[in-house]
C-alpha cells in the first residue's frame, strides 16, 4: 500500500497517516517526492483495504501494492498448469480442447446425436446442462439426474469425458459422481460457498468469469477452490457486459494473454453465450484460437429450432464440422 | 414478439418466417409497414427469444414485446405491498425504513454497542452479517451461528429487528430461525437455487441487485421467490459498475422510480456499498430519499478503524445521527 | 509513480528497472518492503505513463501517483468559485442555481412563451439550443443564429440570462456574442480543439461531463479551459452509459460529491438528458439537489407532443413549477 | 414503433395512443395479442422516438422497428465497398490491408526509420500523427502542418500511401491536402460539425468507434459522411470501456462481423489504442484477422522507450515484423 499525500498535508496530518499504519502492526516508511509525500505500507501479511486511508485528512490517494491471489499466481507457480481429463484428454500448456454440445441434455436420442457428431468433428470433451440456471423461474430447468446419467452413458459408450454445470451444493455432490469436468457458470462465480465446496471435490473445474467480474476478482474465486486444495482450475472467459445490442455480451479477449500472463492455469473461451446468435459463434471462436486461448467450449444442436434452451446461439454440426476444419488453420495452441 | 424484416426480403423468406412461426405452434399476424414488412407473434404462452428468429434469411430484428414477469408486477398487483415486521415496523407503501448496523457482527459488545446507537438515532431495524461473501478466501469470514444468536439477542433486550445475510442452503436454513429479514446479496441475485430455498422461507427477504443486472433480470430474480410462494420481498438498489474509482460502483437511483412504477414491491437503497468509501455515504443516502425509496440499509460502526470488514465506508454512530436527522428534513416516505 | 516487482524479480531487472528511470531524468529510490521490491520515481515534473514500465521484466505493476489536473483541482485553490452572470445570478458556493427551457429554440412564440413560464415558476437561467448535435444527420439541427437572436431577446426582455451550446470553433464565436454562457456538450467534452476555444472565450463555460468519461478525463478537459485563461467554468454530470434500457443514461450522483472534494469549480446536475423519460425526470433532480449539486439544467416544454427534439423528456410547465415548489424542502445549496 | 400495451389498459387509453400517432402525421394499426394490444406506427417517413410514448397513461413499451442508418446499410447497397488508395492499395471485399507507424510524427529521421521499417514487414499506409488529441493540454500535441509535410515526403519517397488524424476544421482542411486518408478519432465520432466537413471531403475517412458508442450509433456517425457526399468511407473498432484494468479497453470483436453483415462498408481494428500495452497487442491483432477484419492499424515504433506519445503500447519494428509473418498464417481478407 501506498499512501499519496495532499501537496499541502500539514506535518501532523502525515504522522497521523503512520501512527495509523504503525497502529494497524505494520511499518511506515515515508518517501518524500518532489512536489508531496508518499508513505509505503511494509510488512503487511496481505492485503489492506485502501479504504482505510483514503478519507484521512490530507490523504488524497491510497494505492494497493500487492496482489490478493497467491496459488494462482504465476509467482508461485511458474510453469503452465496441465489438467488431464480420462481417456487421456489434455488442457494447458500448449494442449488445445475442444468442448462442444447442447446447452441442456434433453433425451438420450438428442445427447447421443449430437455427442456423436460433435466427435466425428474432432471435439475432444462433451458439453451438457443437467442442472440449468435460468433468468426465468419459467423456463426449462433441466433433466437433474436423469441428465447426468445419460452424460455418463454418453462418456462409457462414445468415448467422451463430459462437462457439466453444478449449480449449488446438492447439484455439486450429483455432478461429482457422474462428470469428468465440474462446471461453475458465470452467474456463481461469486457463490463462494459453491466453490469451496468445489475446491473439496476431486475432479477438474471450470470457472466462468462472472459478467462483471474484473480480472482480479476472476483469480480470486479461483482462488478459493484452489485455496481448498483442488488445483485442477481451467478458467474461462465467456464475455462481459458492453455496450449496445448486436452480441449478448462482450467477449474479452484481452483477459485471455493476459491470464496466461499472470497465472499458470488454463484458460478457454465461450464464444456461444458470449454471442448469443449463431452467427457471431464462429467468427469469435476464430478470434478465441488466434489470441492464444487453451480451448474452446461450444453449443451445437443438431435441431436447434426445437432445443429447450439456447438454441438459437447452437451451431448445427455441419457449422461445427466446418469451423472445426477452420480452426485447424489457426494454429490452435500455438500461440503462447 | 415482433420480427423485423429486410426492405428488401422476398416472399419465400417472409413464408419462411410465417412457417417458423406456426411450427412453435403461435399464430403469425404479417403487418405491412411503409418501407417493410413485420411479422406479429401471437397467443405465446410466455416470452418467444428473438434468437430464435434473427438469423433467418430476411429478418433483420426481432424485438421481445412481452413482460418475463408477471407475479412482481403492477399488471398483477396494483397496490404497493407492505412488509410488516416484528415489533411493527412497515415497508412500503409510504412508510419509510432504515436498517443500520456493523458490515459484520464481531462480538456481543460490538453489536449491542452499534445497536444501541442506532437505535437511539432512529433505526428500526439492526444490520450486521454473521456469514460473510468475500472476494478473497483469505479475509473475514463472519460469526456464523454465533453471530446469529448476538443478533437474536441484540432483538430481544433493544427490540430491533435484525437482518443478516444468507449465502448458501445451510446458512439460510439458521438465518431464518433466527433473523426477521433473510438477505440475499448481489453476488447471489442470481443463485437460483438459493432464491427458490428463499422464497420457500416464512420470512421476509431483503434481495440485492446484482452488479451487472439489468431492472428485467432484477425482477426475474425476484420472481423466483414470489413463484416459490413468499410474497414478503424488499428490493435493493446497491450500484452497479461504473466508470472510473471514485466510488467503488455507481448508485443507480433511476431504478427506484422505475421499479416502483413497474412493481408493488418495496425498494430501498444501500449508499454504503455503492460508495465504498464514508465520505460519499451522506450525500447518496439523502439522494437515495429525494428520489422516493422506501428505505435504506447503511452501515455504521463504532470503531470502523478496527471494523472486520467494510470499515472504510462504515459511518460513525455520531454521523449517521447527523444523517438520520438530515433524512428528516426530507420528507422520507412522501416521494411517490 | 511506483515500480511494483515480481516476487522473484533478479537484481538485474531491478537495476534495468532504475537504469530505465535514470535515463528519462528522472530520480529512482528502491523501497524493499516484506516480500517484495517496490521503486519510486521521483523528480518528475508531470505524470509518467506506467506503461513505459509494465511489460518490463520482473515487473509486475506500475502505479501513478501524481495527479494529472492542477488548476481545476482544489490543492491549487481551497475556497470554492463562484460563477457570477449578468443579472447577478451566481453559481457555486452555496448559490443555487436552475437552469430550464427548451431542448431548442423553435420559434421567438415557443421561446417567449416557455421562457415566462420557468421564470415564473423560479428558474434564474433560460437553456435553449440553437446549435443542436443530433445522433441523426436527418434529425433537425436547429435554428443556429436565428436562434440565438431570439435567446438575446428573451435575455433583454424576460430579464433571464441564456445559455446555449455550441459544437465548433464556428457556432462558439457566434454563441460567444450572443449567450450569457457557453454550453458544451457531453459528446465535445473531448473535443480538445473546441475546449482550447471556450478558454479563449470571455464568458463563462458550462462543460458537461462524456458519456463514458472518468473523473479524472472529465477534470482534465476542464484543465483545458482553465490552462487557456478561463477560470469561469462550471461542470455538469449528464449520466453515464449504464446498464439495462429503464433510463437512458445513469445518472452519477456520487461524482457530485466527489467533484465538490477535488475541486473547487461548481457542479450542477441535468436530469433530463440523463432520463430520457419525464417519468424519471423530477425524482433524479430532487436526489441531485439532495447530493449536494449547485444547481440544475432541466428541459421544459409547453408542447412537448410537437418539440422538434428532445419533447418525451421535456418537463411540462406546470410539472416544472411543482418540481420547483418540491426542491425548495429539499434545502438547495445547503448541502455541502 | 410498435406501442405495446398494459393489459389492463382501457379502451380509452388505447385510444389515445392512437389519437397521438395520427396527431403527428402516420397511421395506426392495432394489434391484438393473447394477453394485451399492441399498436404499430405505419407510414412515418422516418424513424420515431419511442419516448414519445412511453409514459403516456396505460403504455408499458414502446418499441422502435425501423433502422435510423440508409446510405450506410446492406440494404442500401449490397455488394462490399472497397476503397482504392494511390499506389492501387485496396481496403475492403477481401482486400486486406494493415497500416502502420508511429503514434506522432516526431521528425523526418523518426518518420523515416519506422516507414522503412514497416514497408519492410509488408505494411501497406503508413501512419502518423501530426495533430494529437490528448487527454491532458500538457502533454505532447504533435508536430501540426511540419508534421505533415514530413508525412508527405514519406509517401512521395517510400511509397507508402499516409493516413493522418484530423481534430478539427482548421487541421481538417489541411490534413486532406497533404494525407491520403482522413482519420476521425474516437473522441470525435460525434463531432458532428467535424464529420459533415470529412464528408465534404474528396479524400477517404478512416471512422474510428467512439469509447462507449452502440453500433447504431457508429452506423449513424458514418451516416453524416455518406449524407455529405463521401462514400469512401472506412470504419474502424479501437475497443470499448471494459471492466478492470488488464487493458485500456475492450477491444469488441463481436462488432466486426455484425458491421460486415449490416453495412457494406469495411471495417478494421487498432489492437494497440485497445490494448494500451505491447503485450497485448500482437495477441489482439491475430483475434482481429481470425474474426474476419479487413485490416488492422498498428502503432510502431523504433525506440518507444523515448517515443513522445504512446510508446508503452509500440511494437518494435521487429516484433511488428514477426507479428506480420503470423498474420499471413492466419488468411487475412479471407473470413467473410
Amino acid at each position: 500500500m501506498l499512501i499519496v499525500m495532499d501537496k499541502t498535508a500539514s506535518e501532523a496530518e502525515i504522522a497521523a497517516v503512520v501512527a495509523k499504519i504503525e497502529a494497524l502492526g505494520y511499518t511506515a516508511q515515508t518517501i518524500p517526492g518532489g512536489e508531496r509525500m508518499a508513505i509505503g505500507i511494509l510488512r503487511n501479511p496481505g492485503p489492506v483495504d485502501p479504504a482505510l486511508f483514503i478519507d484521512l485528512p490530507g490523504v488524497i490517494e491510497a494505492i494497493p501494492v500487492s496482489r490478493s491471489y497467491k496459488l494462482v499466481s504465476r509467482e508461485m507457480k511458474r510453469e503452465n498448469s496441465i489438467i488431464v481429463l480420462p481417456q487421456g484428454v489434455k488442457i494447458g500448456g500448449g494442449h488445445f480442447v475442444v468442448m462442444a454440445g447442447p446447452c441442456a441434455v434433453e433425451s438420450e436420442l438428442q445427447a447421443f446425436t449430437i455427442a456423436r457428431a460433435v466427435k466425428a468433428a474432432g471435439a475432444q470433451v462433451f458439453r451438457g446442462g443437467a442442472f440449468k440456471p435460468r433468468t426465468s423461474p419459467y423456463s426449462y430447468q433441466g433433466l437433474e439426474e436423469e441428465g447426468l446419467k445419460i452424460l455418463a452413458r454418453v462418456r462409457d459408450e462414445i468415448g467422451l469425458p463430459v462437462i457439466t454445470e453444478a449449480i449449488d451444493h446438492y447439484s455439486l455432490d450429483l455432478v461429482e459422481q457422474y462428470a469428468d469436468i465440474i462446471q461453475i457458470g458465470a452467474r456463481n462465480m461469486q457463490n463462494f460457498s459453491l466453490l469451496r465446496r468445489a475446491g473439496q471435490a476431486r475432479k477438474p473445474v471450470l470457472l466462468k468469469r462472472g459478467m462483471s467480474a474484473t480480472l482480479d476478482e476472476f483469480f480470486m474465486a479461483a482462488e478459493y477452490i484452489l485455496a481448498e486444495g483442488n488445483t485442477q482450475v481451467i478458467l474461462c472467459e465467456r464475455g462481459i457486459r458492453g455496450i449496445g445490442a448486436h452480441a449478448r455480451n462482450t467477449l474479452d479477449l484481452a483477459a485471455i494473454p493476459y491470464v496466461k500472463k499472470e497465472s499458470h492455469l488454463p484458460i478457454i473461451a465461450d464464444p456461444s453465450h458470449a454471442a448469443g446468435r449463431r452467427l457471431l459463434v464462429p467468427p469469435l471462436a476464430r478470434g478465441a484460437v488466434a489470441v492464444g486461448a487453451d480451448g474452446l467450449i461450444i453449443e451445437v444442436h443438431h435441431d436447434p429450432t426445437h432445443a429447450l434452451s439456447d438454441g438459437p446461439q447452437s451451431l448445427y454440426p455441419e457449422q461445427f464440422a466446418a469451423l472445426m476444419r477452420d480452426i485447424q488453420t489457426l494454429r490452435p495452441g500455438q500461440w503462447l
